[in-house]
């Protein structure tokens, strides 16, 4: 009885109404009631948690049938949160072949990919007609990641061209393949990181993008809602990158987690912040005679901190867009650099102005914190495009490029210039 | 002869081709050797400044029939960036229909469904045979934004239901779309956000949606391809956002441009961080008595800055995904107050003992900075996460609650409570 209410709904609704299933009963029922499709399409839209208890749930026999009737590339996001034990036993379990396709996807890197793309997809030969693939789409519809774009391979299976859905029912059922097919095919590699598949599939408007091994040819397809959620994935990972708050960025994790995953890099970058407490203990004599000086650097610090954030963040999402070539990072490196000398021109002018007004016309200090603030701002344009490039290319931890790590470092370079230029000037103050 | 060799690549492709040509009269063969068709599907691509140029370039008659042949949200995209003498003459040039449906979808807010959608969408009847919308479908197939979904509308153009063109060619051709279609279909109004759109179409993994008026009758269509360029457009906006760098994050402006857009932030903030400045000149005593005080400014500034920052970026992250409701937002109030707590009274132990290894065992010293960090980074954590809610309910300008406000914000409570604990402390200091 439930059964019909519940597959009326989206498959989306369905599973949200399950997630807020807490009688276990209750759940026992919806596996009964469900067949092992109607249930794959639900554990494949599951959440994590979610999906590991419907393991321990549902029927052993049941819940192996169930994962054969899943699209390949949803199995292997569901086995990869399980134990390695629980995972070799499952695919022992499963159907030969489908166990073999999951264990193929598997071993490809995280984040290729091989590793994102499902292998049931539709491929036609060359000599086909248009009438044998529709019939063929019929059948095979259900059970295709897409049957809008079918990939035409020849006789050694390499990738050889493209049709859409949209090409073959506006072409003369008789036709054969070769003659609608179109050849200019974009493809990816297994092995081509998941960020140059999104950026492919948005550039050509795709709605599924064919896989080919090294031999070019044809073992896969990613989908364009797959590539969503790719973009998603990494746009949360940029996040977190740049604010040093990397893979603690959800709303369901406790703070405990959180804290483990933070902390690391507070205490990290404090230890960093150590060498600024050097530099100002360096200049402790200047400080003694003139102490108004420890009044602006907040100010410096944080005006460098801004600009060296401003900077990185337009490096970081240019970095992920791809819209750098060699050519124009050279140039994006000097529009920074004249940029921070601007706004450092700028701020400098308007601080030393303020001090002049508000600090009883002290002409030397608002001549100090000016220049400061001026040469400390082009350093730090600098500093924050410079390093998340130098991270790119040298595979570091990306974290290391943070906004955090930026701007202690451009307090160093801030505070070195600050009491420099004061400690220079110090018989003008007394 | 070159007109076959560019037809031949993709539309991208061709676009790349075309906005390398540096030689006007190379351009000006383009123009004539494309028809209207072919070359509105070019300029449909075309980055907004090619677009500019194209229109002064092109033959004016030609030009317009161009604008003719363009989806309706390309247009409204390309007039989007003219001034508004030339969009009005385009506009009353352009056929009547045309220019009627453009001047619609130009009346809707920016960042709605009703500005995004196109209106080339195909719409039948529950009475219609599958047969009869096959027909359809390969006569209207090049002009309609997508053939994949079809929606059904009743006798008033209410949207009814949707069948999608894998139903189609699984059913019956004698089939009444009444039986095939499905009636749960999901849509949009006109005036809801364009990250709503998103996140429905990322939830569902649909290929388009259908666009409603407040009558609930089908007025446009928008697809996965634009709802993967609002995504990017959305996040930029964020990054920019949480950076104080809006509007200026392409590598295509000039270091003039970038200052317009960054440097007014800088100088504001500078003008918040005056307070700081105020903070330490109204401690000035305390400071004179103990210099050495000021060495943990940045320390502890930086500390509070980065903590809030993470708070920052976790919120950001999450208002932009829209996993907030209600019931969870306290949750998450109070996971980051214990997150900040915890990070705070780590990071206070651990500059504690730092401090007594290396700063010749200055207990009293210790204590201050250890206790200042540890109320500081639970302070800091709030900071950064209730601000970014509070502009998002009031909307306000929400640079306001970006990484450089939140830091500066924490600066000056790390600042006063610092100095006020060091005051209070005095006594022990001397
Ligand atoms: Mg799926
Ligand atoms: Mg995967
Ligand atoms: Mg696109
Ligand atoms: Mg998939
Ligand atoms: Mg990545
Ligand atoms: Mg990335
Ligand atoms: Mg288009
Ligand atoms: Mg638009
Ligand atoms: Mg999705
Ligand atoms: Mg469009
Ligand atoms: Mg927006
Ligand atoms: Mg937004
Ligand atoms: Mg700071």
């Amino acid at each position: 009885l439930f059964r019909e209410s519940l597959l009326a709904l989206h498959i989306q609704d369905q599973v949200e109404w399950f997630e807020q299933l807490d009688d276990i009963t209750l759940r026992k029922q919806v596996y009964e009631a469900l067949t092992p499709e109607e249930m794959a399409d639900m554990l494949e839209e599951l959440e994590t948690e979610e999906q590991q208890s419907v393991m321990e749930e549902m029927e052993r026999e049941k819940w192996i049938s169930t994962l054969n009737e899943m699209a390949s590339d949803d199995v292997v996001d569901y086995l990869e949160e399980l134990e390695d034990d629980d995972v070799s036993t499952a695919l022992q379990e499963m159907d030969d072949e489908t166990a073999e396709k999951v264990q193929q996807i598997m071993e490809y890197d995280d984040e290729t990919a091989g590793a994102l793309m499902a292998t049931e997809y539709i491929a036609i030969k060359t000599t086909d007609t248009v009438q044998q693939v529709m019939s063929r789409l019929r059948d095979e519809a259900p059970e295709a990641e897409t049957i809008y774009y079918i990939y035409v391979i020849d006789q050694d299976g390499y990738l050889v061209g493209v049709v859409s859905l949209r090409d073959l029912i506006t072409s003369d059922p008789s036709e054969v393949i070769e003659q609608v097919m179109s050849r200019r095919v974009v493809s990816v590699q297994t092995n081509q990181d998941q960020e140059d598949v999104a950026r492919l599939i948005q550039k050509y408007d795709f709605l599924a993008t064919p896989v080919v091994n090294d031999e070019h040819q044809l073992v896969g397809i990613i989908t364009v809602d797959d590539i969503i959620d790719v973009i998603e994935d990494e746009t949360t990972e940029d996040f977190g990158e740049m604010s040093a708050v990397r893979g603690a960025t959800g709303t369901d994790i406790t703070a405990w987690e959180s804290t483990k995953k933070r902390a690391p890099w507070i205490i990290m970058l404090m230890f960093l912040g150590l060498i600024t407490a050097e530099v100002i203990g360096y200049f402790e004599d200047t400080l003694q005679t003139i102490v108004i000086l420890a009044a602006f650097i907040p100010l410096l610090m944080d005006a460098a901190g801004n600009t060296g954030t401003q900077s990185l963040a337009v490096m970081v999402r240019n970095i992920a867009l791809g819209t750098f070539d060699k050519r124009n990072v050279w140039q994006v490196l000097r529009r920074e650099l004249l940029t921070g000398i601007m706004i450092g021109a700028g701020s400098g002018v308007t601080i030393a102005l303020l001090i002049i007004l508000f600090y009883e016309q002290n002409y030397v200090i608002a001549a100090i914190v000016g220049i400061s603030i001026m040469l400390t701002l082009s350093v730090s344009t600098l500093t924050g495009s410079i390093i998340p490039l130098i991270i790119n290319r040298l595979k570091i931890d990306p974290a290391v490029a943070s906004g955090p790590f930026i701007t202690t470092l451009n307090d160093i370079f801030g505070l070195l210039i600050y009491f420099t230029i004061a400690t220079s000037m110090i018989e003008y103050l007394m």
